[in-house]
């Protein structure tokens, strides 16, 4: 009899927005006449911007005609596309980034669950705690975890690198040396980040002690302040130990459209062996590139007007951020996150746990948010809002809390 | 230093037809002045359909609006899409396949590469030879396919079936016994098929030695004799024992639009471990759903409309493989395929190499075709073209193949 690979049974229970669904959908069932208000999930709600609707409907036209008409793409990406984000993305800001380092997916999800495949079965990894679940399930899946104690909620091979009020949101460099480390930043779920400089000396980490820094830079465009890198590579000696990973869904609201891209520098090495070269071969044997209308969609992201539309959407949602997080502290919650980031991350009141309060903010709010220990350990006794809603919502929710 | 998974090392070159790209690239530096016709990658030179195109540009006009704007679909696929095909490429054959068995993706490649994933790391695959490289590439980067042997061009611990015209393109059942089972059908590259009493005798087989077949049914639209099979669940007993794999590429032209879908009835299981839901725990950690709008496009598909507009299109590239087929009977090859299959395979003239005839049919004739010997060992000795041409440039390379 065929058996199965068995790292996939060590996984506790389901994916934490399964569960969140899952309990919504019971209360809305129990309760009809209830209008729920979600912050949990981080979705968009605003409508693609007309640039990148424009782009979409003249690729669509391309593909009705056959001397237009797009095939397969080429496995890492069009040409067009890595030139500009190449351009947009790295060289205007100082970052020595070609274009053929840039390859092109369907999303930052499947590219961060997939990366791990390029390192050897028993790399460590370290993970910021609490940080996006991706991570550490799909080393679970990869067989690189260890074994799960269901007390502390950890995995004995996994490095767990606290970020929490205490230190203000800023890991330090882990006693036992990793071999894969895992930074999103701005960070989801805190929405917090590093400055420059603190990136810097993990940069410098990683090259002294032999480690690949797996970069998550999926919510870059929400940055506001001066002092916080847009990319890992504009800190120097990034070159020889990080991998970027970024997403369109949140900056142009692609979440629906399926588009991302990772950056793998050529300078990437474990003595002969290139991460670049593997991740091209992986692509080239596991992926058929990105669709061609979404990747003209992608291109007009960095247009002229597609930059000011999305600019204004950005904003839309970071005077969300900026309403939550007033209210929250007005209503006498201690808050981080929300200024460089659209996830604005509470400590829940009266040492509730993050499910009981997922619980009471439910039940009483009608608000959907998302319990911080499903982010990890660390994130028990937090709680995270999103500012992905209408402002409508945002301003209705807020009034809700305050009440309760 | 950090390390890397050492069998992505073991890897021989790069992907087929990647190499055939540089030749032909070489070629053409060379010969500027020779146009070239490639009947060598399958890919598609259609237009999208009417039906499909119309589909397209109605949701991309939903994604405009933030009334009906999509974002995060569900991670196994709309509602919508995966009903329209349960009924029509299940319901409508007679096979038992539930709406909540079918799992949406981005293509049949990536499902193909990925699948291998559910299975325990010393599962032993069995592939026909010759056939699809994905399949042993995939197994190959997880570790799963022992040592390669350079001079045969196998690796240890894969089972190879040769489906050769020795044995009717029909592969034996394996003397040592699999787990899983990749059957192509039709087969890529061979173009031929099983009868539903051949698969029906797998399907048996698999049961009793308990390995999964896994069904890659990427060409299936283009079956036109009778008693060939469009689904391996018309087979009795296949729900314990196959996952199939199927394309929107081939049937509706979406190589570049990226579509497809696997089907893991709930019934196949090892001990309690069910891959149905191993395969959902996949997609919702390391995928995040296939775009809308490419979903809306997949519903076209079943339209009225989008039937009779594709059946024309299927019909259009089978002319060509005709065409194709008669006309290399005319000039004395030996041919199989192009019946049942937009593929025709042939036996190289005067024991020729695979490699070696490419050279010449490119050198002589200026056609691209794919060495057989790149698909597996028993390859050697033939090659593939493609019916997916325009009809023009099927008829002129016939010409030209003609007059070498």
């Amino acid at each position: 009899m065929f058996e199965v690979n068995e790292n996939y049974l060590k996984l506790p229970g389901s994916y934490l927005f399964s569960n969140i669904a899952k309990k919504v959908s019971d209360f809305t069932q129990a309760h009809p006449e209830k209008e729920i208000i979600r912050l949990g999930i981080g979705d968009v709600t605003q409508p693609l911007a007309p640039a990148i609707i424009e782009a979409l409907h003249k690729a669509v036209d391309e593909m009705a005609n056959a001397d237009t008409f797009q095939g397969y793409a080429p496995d890492l990406g069009y040409e067009f596309l890595r030139n500009t984000i190449a351009q947009n993305d790295y060289k205007a800001r100082g970052c020595e980034i070609s274009a053929d380092e840039i390859f092109v997916s369907d999303g930052a999800k499947s590219d961060s669950g997939n990366i791990q495949e390029l390192f050897s079965q028993d790399a460590k990894i370290a993970v910021c705690d609490p940080v996006y679940p991706v991570y550490v399930d799909s080393n679970v899946m990869a067989g690189r975890t260890g074994t799960y104690d269901p007390k502390t909620e950890t995995w004995s091979r996994v490095i767990y690198m606290p970020t929490t009020m205490e230190n203000h949101f800023v890991p330090e460099f882990p006693k036992e040396t990793p071999q894969m480390i895992y930074l999103c930043c701005p960070n989801n779920p805190t929405g917090t980040t590093l400055t420059k400089a603190q990136l810097q000396e993990w940069v410098d980490y990683a090259n002294r002690v032999g480690a690949v820094i797996i970069y998550d830079a999926a919510y870059e465009a929400y940055i506001s302040e001066e002092d916080v890198p847009h990319s890992i590579y504009e800190c120097e000696g990034a070159r020889t130990c990080a991998i970027e990973i970024k997403s369109f869904s949140k900056n142009a609201g692609f979440t629906g459209v399926r588009l991302g891209y990772t950056v793998v520098p050529k300078d990437l090495k474990s003595k002969n062996a290139s991460l670049h070269d593997m991740w091209a071969r992986r692509h080239g044997t596991k992926f058929n590139g990105a669709p061609y209308i979404q990747q003209r969609a992608g291109e007009a992201v960095y247009s002229q007007a597609g930059k000011a539309q999305l600019k204004e959407q950005i904003a839309y949602y970071m005077k969300n951020a900026a309403v939550i997080k007033q209210g929250l502290k007005d209503a006498g919650y201690t808050v981080f996150g929300g200024v460089n980031a659209p996830y604005i991350w509470l400590k829940t009141p009266n040492n509730m746990t993050s499910w009981e309060f997922f619980d009471d903010l439910l039940e009483r709010a009608n608000v959907v948010g998302t319990p911080g220990s499903g982010f990890g350990p660390s994130g028990e006794g937090y709680f995270r809002l999103t500012a992905f809603g209408t402002y409508e919502n945002s301003l209705a929710a807020l009034e809700r809390i305050k009440s309760m």
